[in-house]
């Protein structure tokens, strides 16, 4: 054990040591601390030092270290801060379920995070011990990123871009730490305080709390299982003069929707039309299981399509890397937005996600995930549907890491969601993930979490507390 | 080699070859493209159908592959843009001085960054080699921190807490990506967008940045080598009803102040007196040189400190972590911009920071860079005042990485900034240093940078180049 912890440890027994004794009782001396704890006479005296700056002890030189006279703990008055804050800009919502840490002893299908068995560990763990040798740990890579990296991501999106189109070029790439700061930084950039955004309503409620911190107003659009209605969205452009759509065209969360090739030519028709952007986050980019994803940003040169694509839930939660691809003046109001943000992206980071993402192991991993991924869905499909065939699912999803759920109207969401967590399942409320009002009582349920041999047991008693309203 | 990056070779080669080749010519066989690349006949095929996906040529099953008519390479018409983006909300800086790459054969002392000797490389290596091996690879930390990394900054601050003020709490703490994700959350949550915020004249153009991307409006407060000007600072509250001042009360970039126990008690008492905050930055805490870091904070209990705390420049620039350390409802509302903006940091840098900063060597490193500095400051120092005397400094700092030194009224400092770059010698010119009108001819010398040896030359062509003016 280091020193520094040895006397943390210390000062911490010392602590409750001092809790029960008197004022002015005199400590252990040194000699017997030394014995008691098995540490250097120097570790002892570094506790010791510490406690006494902070005014808990006092050392009377040649006669030993004594309990000061006990302060009354006073509560600090903070009041003054309500005038100086005054009332926020915006209302931030309160942190969403999906980011709650919950206790290990409960069933938790509340996660936007994929479990640790769904994660290329053993990949990662050798590009950290990799790149820890290299250069990387000194260097700060350019604010847009680093130049391989970039390439990587463009020539991914390249790979799928059909003939006719100019494929995107390593410098539309933006490299940025993660996507939310994808999605700040592109409301910021490309739409402002006080202006429209579209959104599909229900929507990914990480991108609801990014246009509630960027002042943004938010304009939902009915979607569902097929994607958002083109019919709204023509007359949501048209009404509101919005100038950009957010969606997730592939996997959305929560919905799971992919669009097929007309619906997605449809919304580039109507937003080309309205001279605006296309925000599409492909978060679920790598998880398709029975479908691959199509970006629409392949189908696009003419900068209408702002794409981002995050590789922290695939590679690791550890590897906050996302590339952002846009083109013309749009790339570069985002960059100047990013570098004020985060000035750069940790070069170690950005070398590890290049290393998994160019091993041939990570197609190898990718395949197999899908796989692991359809086990899981069908497993929790057929759980529901045997036990809780009150959560109705509208369509399933061809990849994603979760399924969209719907309850009768008539049951009380939340007391529903408190009683299974009370038996030891934690689902989510769908209500974080619509924008405005909740069309009806959701659940999102991850089969993408930890124990999922359990799924028969969560949807027993899922259809129970469903019963049993 | 990879397949995939094999194909990759095979397709770059076939574009050279295309480049100058006519349209509709036929391409070599797969077998030859095998013969000549080493290839597989599987390795060459994935390299054909990238090309034809991208329309670059075309294959005629039976016959062979040809290259496509070459399609003019419009430039593509981002003008609509133009319309959508409207005028940026505030109009952000240029990529700062500080920040710009320079190629490896000039002499740089314009960066804000310390030079890789001055890092401690060995601790950080064998830091990510460790926590490789650990779960920090696939856990996703609380929101506000690593637990352990939120203790330890807490206690670094206690340990000069003075008795008689309550310490800092781990749970006073907020782990961010960085000290520049610091300043525009604290900006965000206790200023916001519109309203006034104090800042010394000179002083970091990070903040310069940060308070034109969050739109506060910026007051500034004349500063100098003895920090701000107390009644000055005054009369701004007043007549600004602003409620927070952003200072670097140690070490101060650009000017290397550091305020006297007095100077920090006046502030104070302005602060509390107004019901504001003082924003400290603490940037240069690892870098005292003649002077240990007194962190005001330290003496503040009553919530009016919000105190930012990096680790990026003195542990590694791949290590984006700092501390934010603030009390009361400013907290919660720190933490909740912090959240809706990066979510979480990333474990694995929160592990890393962890781990070198609570191992003995690091306390070593600590030393031994007090020592490597004051060289470098007193080599720029006696290397200014032999060569180039009309550069002046008006303090020697006791701490930081920079000096800052006063050119002669009269003299073009743009021309003397771009002279000296053709010479071979980036500075930087003051400038940017300053919220609104610099108030004379100043650089800013960095003496943390490659190549110390340098200094006298770097002089000598100041000094020549000033004395041509």
């Amino acid at each position: 054990m280091s020193d520094d912890s040895s006397s943390t440890k210390i000062a911490a027994a010392l602590r409750q040591w001092i809790a029960t004794a008197p004022p002015g009782a005199q400590l252990p001396s040194t000699r017997s601390l030394v014995a008691q704890h098995g540490a250097s006479p120097v570790t002892v005296q570094k506790a010791l030092r510490g406690l006494a700056a902070q005014g808990i002890v006092e050392s009377r030189p040649g006669v030993g270290t004594f309990v000061r006279a006990v302060r009354v703990a006073r509560p600090n008055d903070y009041g003054w801060q309500t005038a100086a804050l005054g009332s926020p800009n915006h209302r931030l919502p309160h942190l969403p379920a999906a980011l709650q840490p919950v206790p290990n002893d409960v069933i938790a299908l509340h996660s936007g995070y994929p479990d640790r068995e769904l994660v290329p560990e053993r990949l990662v763990r050798a590009a950290f011990t990799r790149v820890a040798r290299t250069d990387a740990l000194v260097a700060r890579p350019p604010t847009a990123g680093l130049p391989e990296l970039q390439s990587w991501f463009a020539a991914e999106l390249a790979s799928v871009t059909p003939s006719g189109f100019t494929p995107a070029a390593p410098s539309d790439v933006v490299i940025i730490p993660g996507s939310q700061s994808g999605l700040l930084t592109a409301f910021r950039a490309l739409v402002g305080t006080g202006r429209p955004l579209l959104v599909e309503s229900p929507t990914y409620w990480g991108a609801i709390l990014a246009a509630a911190q960027t002042g943004v107003e938010v304009v939902p659009v009915p979607s569902g299982p097929d994607g958002p209605d083109p019919g709204a969205l023509a007359r949501a452009f048209e009404q509101t003069g919005a100038r950009a759509f957010y969606a997730q065209p592939n996997f959305a969360s929560p919905t799971g929707a992919q669009w097929t090739p007309e619906l997605a030519e449809q919304v580039m028709d109507t937003v080309r039309r309205h001279g605006a952007f296309l925000i599409e986050d492909d978060s679920a980019h790598d998880f398709g299981m029975t479908a691959d994803p199509h970006p629409v940003a392949a189908r696009d040169d003419g900068g209408h399509v702002v794409y981002i694509r995050s590789l922290s839930k695939s590679v690791s939660l550890a590897v906050r890397v996302a590339g952002l691809i846009a083109r013309g003046p749009a790339r570069n109001r985002i960059l100047a937005d990013s570098q004020a943000e985060s000035m750069y992206v940790s070069g170690v980071l950005q070398a590890v996600a290049l290393d998994v993402v160019t091993q041939p192991a990570w197609r190898t991993h990718l395949r197999r995930l899908r796989q692991q991924l359809k086990t899981r869905r069908d497993l929790l499909v057929a759980s529901l549907r045997e036990h809780a065939p009150d959560a109705r699912l509208e369509a399933i999803p061809r990849g994603g890491l979760n399924l969209w759920a719907r309850l009768p109207d008539t049951v009380d969401l939340g007391r529903i969601v408190r009683e299974c967590r009370s038996a030891g399942v934690v689902v989510g409320a769908g209500d974080e993930w619509f924008p405005a009002e909740p069309a009806g009582n959701f659940l999102r349920l991850s089969y993408a979490g930890p124990h999922p041999g359990a799924f028969p047991d969560v949807a027993r008693v899922l259809g129970e507390t469903i019963a049993r309203e």
